[in-house]
């Protein structure tokens, strides 16, 4: 990277480079969003009644791409939770690690540093929100897997005698109303709003802290949310809230990317990637209507080894992604009771499914083998390939946009990006 | 791209950028080279013995990545001769066309307009020089596979009254020595110097047009190499031979990463990338030296859907790809007519073959079944994911240093890089 910032240093004859720190910082993750993840949406995105491939949102923000690694005792291949630690505190943990390092001690992360310097945080997130990643940047914990202890903390944690984060969306009601402990009436008798339906989020009040929860685990897929686009509402709801003189940290996750590369469902896939599209179209008019806002977007690693064109065909061809009424997910608990399979397996993915495709779908005796029927039907029409159920470990695009941006150009490992913002935060 | 550039421009405060234009044009290709690629290559080259994963120079060059899709008729994954096309020409077009545009019409190339404007002009390929990638920039044909048309056209197509080529370096003897015409003799007549053993390279005589094959298709493997690097020799035998006061354009392949990806190969496909690691270093320091020099790297597909991680298992383990004595495909060679296939695999793999991977080589009874059984092998021991025999359509690295590189970073298709290659050649 040196190197290269020499290279462009001296084809952009700057001298005061990096003089640019940003006010508000705005860190998304496209949770299992590798390279090719990126490349589809464009495809899917694309029109085709014109002879040119429109560039998307990705494209306009593009910077440079980022090792993702977790610390060498645990191999190349990471998890979400020492990913997330890796971006949030710049230090390689373990597989599993929430926040803290491979002696299980507390790292600092961007957010709290944020929080300690007088900003406003934030969270807002697909998954529920003690979920690996936007756990990562606001929590402590040995282990991603004690949801209950991580949800806790969200309340029990004090910086510098304040709570942790201003506002708080995206899913959770099993963690945070539990038979042992009601998190949310303990944040709104400390002062919190509370809001549990996404269609009244316009009507919350500014100015007071905000707990939204959407869903007992995740919010809804966006295939199955009314206007197919949850994570722009989210985002723009967080900003709104955590606006003011002092800037803020907000973290963004669109968290079900990831979920649909471990189901190597790439219908899901696709409309979760179009969910964080227009979020991220919304934010680049944020950012040229205020300027000292950093926008900085990558994975935490890429999930199911998707590929464009598989099975020694030249091809992609994503129409089978993009007429489904709903979920596959879905489309299955449907399927599974109705002694009309094929007429409504028609309807519901939006295209007439042949007699050979028939097959799996009439077989299929549980949710899980009915999911999976119809996800190799999609991807046989579209020739998508999976090696995985889990993550890989190629190198995730990163994308900026803002003040500071330039200093994202390039390779990075995921603990630079946790680095170059720690040096923004604290050379404004 | 505009956008970026705008918000790269605010971030940077320059008024006089792109001012850098380079007098020699280093373009390299790695065929097949996608993001797994590049980052697979990170793992095998790391030292072991310590913490750190050793960021390598694809790390140090990166400054943003491609889309490389053909014209739209073709559908969204291309072949090695639109990909080559496109990265010369700056237009898209079908699959399998060699610098003609969708109605088989010629279309200038970097490399043409370069010696069109007195510059040298050279390939140093791993493929044979008459392949789609050197083709793609040096010749015109509706096919790729008029393999003897597109070797005629080298001897007989003049720019401005001169040969395409001053410099030809890689495999071809089946094309250029035929019964029905000998290219050799002719280039020799013509004043070529042709030398067929890279042994007595640094032997030949600057100042005169060279003609060097070294193999009858493609050169010999890395791994089958006696020095396990011949590009890097390729590449300054040619520079050496093109440097003048009116500059160069200088095309350079690492051919066989993508035969490798096609035969599934991972550790074939390990040991080409070493092969263009060693050229790249090379490079840099010549760019240090010769500041006037460009030199830009990309893919111009991902080739066999490989990953770093499969079945579930979070891991990638390389070592199975580093000791082996020779290719997997020589190793299949030597295993067939041998009586004792497990002392000689354990042997010429580098690793005692276990009695269950022993099943597949004891059963093999063809080249191709034993190349198959010893790539499994090393896929299982690594972990690693393939999902075709053919190409996929993920965006590839970009890599740019030197002169004018600052133009290349963020997101660019495949026809922007020709585009902003033409540009730079005609500002100087």
């Amino acid at each position: 990277m040196k190197q290269l910032v020499t290279y462009l240093l001296a084809g952009l004859c700057c001298t005061t480079a990096f003089a640019n720190t940003p006010k508000n910082i705005i860190m998304i993750v496209g949770d299992g969003m590798g390279p090719a993840y990126t490349t589809a949406y464009r495809m899917f995105a694309d029109n085709a009644s014109t002879p040119a491939v429109e560039s998307t949102v990705f494209d306009r923000m593009l910077v440079g791409m980022a090792s993702t690694h977790p610390d060498f005792s645990d191999g190349y291949v990471t998890d979400s939770a020492a990913g997330a630690t890796a971006l949030s505190s710049g230090v390689k943990t373990y597989n599993g690690a929430i926040g803290v390092d491979l002696d299980k001690k507390s790292v600092q992360t961007v957010l709290e540093l944020a929080k300690k310097q007088g900003r406003k945080t934030g969270i807002a997130v697909t998954s529920q929100i003690n979920h690996a990643t936007p756990a990562g940047f606001s929590a402590h914990n040995e282990s991603r897997h004690n949801y209950n202890e991580i949800a806790d903390s969200y309340f029990d944690n004090r910086i510098e005698g304040k709570f942790v984060l201003d506002v708080m969306l995206g899913g959770g009601w099993k963690y945070f109303k539990r038979e042992d402990r009601n998190l949310v009436n303990e944040f709104q008798q400390a002062g919190y709003q509370y809001i549990d339906d996404m269609a009244n989020l316009s009507k919350v009040k500014v100015g007071k802290p905000l707990l939204g929860l959407f869903g007992d685990k995740g919010v809804p897929w966006a295939l199955d949310f009314k206007h197919k686009n949850r994570l722009p509402i989210l985002a723009k709801t967080a900003v709104k809230h955590l606006e003011n003189d002092k800037g803020f940290f907000l973290l963004i996750e669109a968290s079900q990317i990831d979920w649909a590369g471990h189901a190597n469902d790439v219908a899901a896939a696709m409309a979760e990637m179009h969910d964080l599209a227009l979020t991220l179209q919304w934010l680049e008019n944020y950012v040229l209507k205020n300027p000292d806002t950093l926008v900085v977007l990558t994975a935490d690693h890429s999930t199911g080894g998707l590929t464009i064109g598989a099975r020694g065909v030249y091809d992609w061809v994503p129409d089978a992604t993009k007429a489904l009424k709903m979920s596959p997910e879905k489309i299955a608990q449907q399927l599974l009771p109705s002694k009309q399979r094929w007429t409504l397996a028609s309807e519901l993915l939006g295209f007439e499914v042949s007699q050979d495709e028939l097959q799996s779908i009439i077989t299929a005796d549980t949710h899980k083998t009915m999911h999976r029927a119809i996800c190799k039907i999609i991807d046989n029409r579209s020739n998508t390939g999976w090696t995985t159920s889990g993550h890989t470990g190629v190198d995730v695009p990163v994308f900026a946009i803002g003040a500071g941006s330039e200093n994202f150009i390039g390779h990075s490992d995921n603990t630079d990006i946790a680095k170059k913002m720690f040096a923004l935060l604290k050379a404004r």
